[in-house]
């Protein structure tokens, strides 16, 4: 089973990743992120996260991270029997490169066929409002320093890409009230009824 | 104008690109290479150099480094009227990760497409016997390192290349007894042809 997190940044995907690889006592977990996940594709994150690069560059870099998190951990993990659970992966590209920053939707999704990428199974889209979500973001990198139209953008662009793939994605409303165990039991739930 | 160098390592393309940019003394010249040329793609390429990645993820990897490279380095600088000259670009792709690597031929061919790449107007690819070629190369990065069959197959695929695009490539041979200068010379004359 291959399950994704997403979301703006402050979202709290890292904390629910996190919760739910926890809830697997009895199988193999694969707790894994991006861009990142592999010793080449961290390496490049540092550089990717605090250089100011062609956005086109940028989306061919996070393409090549993905495919090599690909081959290297995603596959071979899922192939072994394992849970992977990912902190961001395809929808973050079309969130942020898409409908964030105006690149061509039908590129993107152009690009990611090209390589034959392999989409997740379950998707939780954590949907929380910007001014809050940007509140909690506590490492300032390059996108978090982005002003409110663009986070606001993203988000309708986590919202669209949520409504086009109902089968997959799922859509989880965070507030200021709602607190990260109360979060985590609805994903758990819905993980448990797959 | 937009000049390129190809052929394996070892063949002399850095030498000659650097003869022929002292030539153009009434002209404004940017000499650079690839992978690199720009701040950002030069420390990806110390990473690339060196990483054992998948070979799909290389091709975008580099497919990355050579659109941040034109947007930033070789576009504005043909539009500000100047000369390039590029020390490997696109046609090093198709031979190395392409004929040597065994990647298809039609997705690097479609990935340059789809980000509207823009082809070189000279290109010069120094043809080479591949012994005496690894001879010659110095830095032993990591295809400096493959065997001879792999070089082979590189050096056929820039003939292939050479032989499909007559209107911009052309073959230049090297062997032990030409010195640089004698083949500068007939770079020269094959520039002021044009």
């Amino acid at each position: 089973m291959f399950i994704t997190f997403e979301g703006i940044d402050g979202s709290g995907k890292t904390t629910q990743s996190k919760l739910l690889a926890d809830c697997f006592a009895y199988h193999d977990v694969v707790l894994t992120r991006e861009p990142g996940g592999t010793y080449f594709a961290e390496k490049i994150r540092k550089i990717l996260l605090t250089s100011e690069i062609d956005r086109t560059a940028e989306l061919l870099l996070l393409l090549s991270m993905r495919q090599e998190h690909m081959e290297k951990l995603i596959l071979p993990s899922l192939q072994a029997g394992k849970i992977v659970i990912c902190d961001r992966f395809i929808d973050s590209t079309i969130a942020y490169q898409g409908y964030g920053l105006g690149i061509s939707l039908e590129l993107i999704e152009k690009l990611h066929n090209l390589i034959n990428i392999k989409y997740p199974d379950i998707t939780f889209i954590l949907d929380i409002d910007v001014k809050l979500a940007l509140q909690r973001a506590q490492n300032k990198n390059k996108y978090e320093v982005m002003d409110l139209s663009f986070y606001n953008n993203v988000r309708k662009g986590f919202q669209t890409i949520a409504a086009k793939n109902r089968h997959r994605c799922h859509i989880i409303k965070e507030t200021e009230k709602a607190s990260s165990s109360q979060i985590h039991n609805t994903i758990i739930n819905m993980v448990s009824i797959r």
